[in-house]
């Protein structure tokens, strides 16, 4: 069997794909380089591949779609993103190929999550300019112990943002429209009752996708049910926050800081008042970042490969059902 | 029975007393104020009493200990402090009186492990001084995730930062002279392995007391050994780091940062060389100061009381072998 990887992540993570060939699988690679060559028997096509995340900010992303739609047995494609907005997606299911897609950030973006609250909470910034200054001085600090987390969105980023805030004995509710009681949190709400629990909340974390129902979800109403002293954090979309809305909430006593990793527009206006607000920790859609998510990319495309021969169940499988109705144009094709 | 507490303690925590009183333990409340008055029948004398943090840092610590050593049925002292060196303990064990002690700044000093270890992995700083220069710019991250970590010292401290750091999937060793077998770490090893296990750790944690045995742990050997890009971490005591050996690590590429709470000699003198290192992130002795520990020193006094009048056993109760054996002179009093 030929599988297509890019030649890049065949290099990275060499280790992985030897011990596939060590299995006695049969497989054989086809490796898909930066310039768009293709290594490999040149009459070879391939029935699985990799949509690594390189292949996101590269310039091969097209042809790598067109090798992919031209083999005439392929069988299964699996993503690094969590999205399932790409083009292709939908004719490959459509002839009865698979797809699975990977939540590979949202271990980073929980990480990002608390250190981002922590540094909030324990006003590390003082001890940071007291350290410029040469100053000896000491504060006390608020502690993640007992406080109460509201988490709006309890998918892969939610869950792992929960579990972690539980360790430090932090009181999580979570929110989800449709819950499956698997979700690792002390209490699960409905998007209707966040009305309710937003008084209690110390901390309220958005990772819920943008939709027509989240779309400016934070607005003068949301902001000013909020427990005063209260932290804000958005590690999903900026369209969810009416930054209107947020900018007259911080002014007042409501909100302690609004920690920002997405904006309505991005990169964020050099003008923005956000920029220099003081209650804002703004950062350039970075909280996805952490290194971890290309061997954990890795690992999944490994691990489901094993399963497809084994005619085992994938992890992360997509159905057509759960693609978007409305797919944007993002591979150079027309849209059809 | 009466009970001896500080007029501040009561106050803060009433409704922890309210409930006491509700219960129906007949409990009366002597309450000394910070002038050194007793409030209460001038004639009683408390059987059990709360050395409560406030205590520590106003002026009367001796004359607490004047009531309670003064009082011919005292049965029970509940300590705020993890210390157990205080002058007067001796005599009341002895006398047949009962000694429990605290650890209430185990939990934010774990907090505060987690939020600067997760600082450096993330190069935090590069995001908050983009933030100040209006600059939109991504940078990818270290994670916690499958990092290795060495905690040396495996007490409240040590286990609180193991039990949150695995619940990022760290894996982590501890070290401890005589491990209970409940430590929450996923191997434990002696302190004479420490050598074997530097090399692999991302991130050292320093949690151990300092005795003669520890002092100038880190040392030139210890930090030849550690791995290339780890963190060394000290929230013990200042004294188990030899500092001309660190600041030689760290002009070579051995470390990435030292994150040092505590020092030789407090406060760091204002010429240290550590106050400007690049390497080096600095806190005053800071970071037990999360403001939970007052709410969980009340709670265990609380609970322990409850366990003290029910005949229950107590919780962190501290026998003569635990005293150390040269106490040092602390409460005004000559040692005897």
């Amino acid at each position: 069997m030929f599988a297509l990887v890019t030649e890049k992540a065949y290099e990275q993570h060499r280790s992985q794909f030897d011990a596939l060939d060590n299995e006695g699988h049969g497989l054989q690679w086809l490796r898909l380089a930066d310039d768009g060559k293709l290594h490999g028997p040149s009459d070879a096509h391939p029935e699985v591949a990799w949509l690594s995340s390189d292949l996101f900010f590269g310039g091969i992303l097209n042809r790598f779609f067109e090798i992919v739609e031209g083999a005439p047995d392929f069988r299964w494609l699996q993503s690094a993103a969590a999205g399932v907005d790409l083009d292709p997606y939908e004719r490959l299911l459509n002839r009865g190929a698979r797809l699975c897609n990977a939540h590979l950030t949202a271990i980073p973006i929980a990480e990002f999550v608390l250190r981002a609250v922590l540094d909030v909470f324990q006003d590390a910034e003082r001890w940071r300019m007291a350290q410029a200054d040469g100053r000896w001085e000491h504060h006390n600090f608020r502690e993640l112990w007992r406080s109460r987390w509201l988490i709006i969105g309890l998918g892969a980023i939610g869950a792992e943002t929960a579990h972690r805030a539980r360790a430090f004995e932090a009181h999580v509710t979570g929110v989800r429209r449709h819950p499956t009681g698997d979700e690792p949190v002390d209490a699960m709400i409905s998007p209707a009752e966040i009305p309710d629990a937003l008084p209690e909340a110390d901390v309220v974390v958005l990772a819920t996708p943008a939709t027509p129902e989240t779309e400016n979800l934070v607005d003068d109403g949301f902001l000013s049910a909020m427990k005063p002293g209260a932290v804000l954090v958005n590690v999903a979309r900026g369209k969810l926050v009416d930054d209107e809305a947020l900018l007259r909430a911080m002014d007042g006593d409501r909100l302690d800081a609004a920690i920002l990793d997405v904006f309505n527009a991005e990169p964020l206006d050099p003008s923005h008042p956000y920029w220099s607000h003081p209650k804002v920790v703004l950062t350039p859609h970075s909280s996805g970042g952490g290194i971890g998510r290309w061997d954990r990319g890795a690992e999944l495309f490994c691990d489901n490969l094993r399963r497809l021969l084994a005619g085992e169940p994938l992890v992360n499988e997509v159905t057509t059902m759960q693609l978007p109705t409305d797919l944007p144009f993002v591979t150079g094709r027309d849209k059809q």
